[in-house]
């Protein structure tokens, strides 16, 4: 049979926009927090990985985590997944490390704040709950800028038995810089999920040069903006094990 | 141009596979529980409707919740939604009727139990238990068969300001059957949850003749087996208010 293909090029078209279109679905929907691994996991010393890297990103272009054995802090910003090490120097894990605990969003800002100059961790908290005011909505938070402190950590790689996390994060490795643009990557999350995910504001760093990143205990604000996405979905996904197999 | 149809045939039939196969994605995938609010909400008085009941469908054919106003025990098996009110009677609620909680899944079970007859809820908790070690996965769970004991409460319409949800469950109408045949619906799921689900067990119970139903308090096995699915994944809808309007 032969006939005109106008018909069919058109339908294919179609069939591939829905494709696309689809293909992400909830997992790279606007909105949805997707996170491997529950905090209660991680803080109980399960540091095992248990996604590829490769995987994770098609969850999300925007996150943080961590890696197999707790080897550093993740950030993920731009659809670029970076790991900053004990040593202080940032990484890019191949495709195939895998993490134990992530949390990543096709990030969509809603709204922009200029925050101001001179702010700290607590004042940059209290910027945001004013214009987000109900806290039991999870945000992905980006603060793109210049700071004029940034102390951060990172965590070395641990051996078996694990310890637990709070044995680790006690006394890391900590880096400070007076003066460095960069972007903190982060999320706010409701107390009611403060055993799933980390509860409250949590925010990694990455220098814009690309040399610096860790989890942020401390900052101040020399110019910077926090773009806000209010999230209404979370997807967690606990693990891969169990009666159904893979 | 006129070519032969064949390979765009192959093409349109490969796009419709992909298509149909990843549009329900994330959502009616199998392993993955969508619940709609959260628990913390609904025990604070949070009663009222947020999604309603056409839609929920779309998130699994197998589930429980409960309805605006906190009007009856909400349960879904084989795709139909069942409204069980406090007077006793079981009422199929339109598509319009909104929801401010409930938990749903595309049920596909990967075991099944022969309970022990005479079994209580502890007896069929341990059973479970054993079968699914690993407490911190969720389970979706049904149970059908004979029971020489059921006990069941629905809750009444409450009015604003609503009270906390214990204050309706301390008192509610109770129904007790000596020897019934029906479907309990329900989940396992882990403590971790407990602020954003109903932490451990959780069941809904619909008589056979579709006549009864309610919240299960007490039971006794005649007769019956349980279908168990592990769920490694569980999407939370908190809300759809916020910055980003819908």
């Amino acid at each position: 049979m032969r006939v005109s293909t106008r018909w069919y090029r058109w339908l294919i078209l179609i069939c591939s926009f829905l494709l696309l279109h689809s293909s992400g679905c909830a997992y790279r929907s606007a909105r949805t927090i997707t996170q491997v691994g529950t905090f209660h996991d991680l803080s109980a010393g399960g540091f095992d990985g248990r996604m590829s890297c490769r995987r994770l990103g098609s969850y999300g272009n925007f996150g943080i985590g961590t890696f197999h054995a707790l080897d550093g802090e993740m950030i993920v910003t731009d659809g670029k997944i970076y790991q900053a090490k004990s040593d202080g120097k940032v990484y890019l894990p191949n495709g195939g490390t895998t993490v134990p605990f992530a949390e990543l969003v096709s990030f969509a800002p809603q709204a922009k704040l200029i925050l101001k100059g001179g702010a700290n961790y607590a004042a940059v908290e209290e910027q945001i709950n004013k214009a987000v005011p109900d806290r039991d909505i999870f945000c992905a938070i980006r603060v793109r800028g210049r700071f004029s402190k940034m102390k951060i950590r990172s965590v070395p790689a641990q051996v078996k038995p694990y310890p637990r996390l709070v044995e680790v994060t006690n006394h890391p490795p900590v880096f400070q810089f007076d003066g460095v643009s960069g972007t903190m990557v982060g999320f706010r999350s409701p107390l009611y999920a403060g055993e799933i995910t980390v509860p409250g504001y949590h925010f990694h760093f990455i220098s814009d040069d690309g040399n610096s990143g860790g989890h942020v205990l401390e900052f101040a604000i020399e110019s910077a903006a926090a773009e806000i996405e209010e999230c209404d979905r979370f997807l967690l996904i606990t693990s891969e094990k169990g009666l159904g197999g893979n």
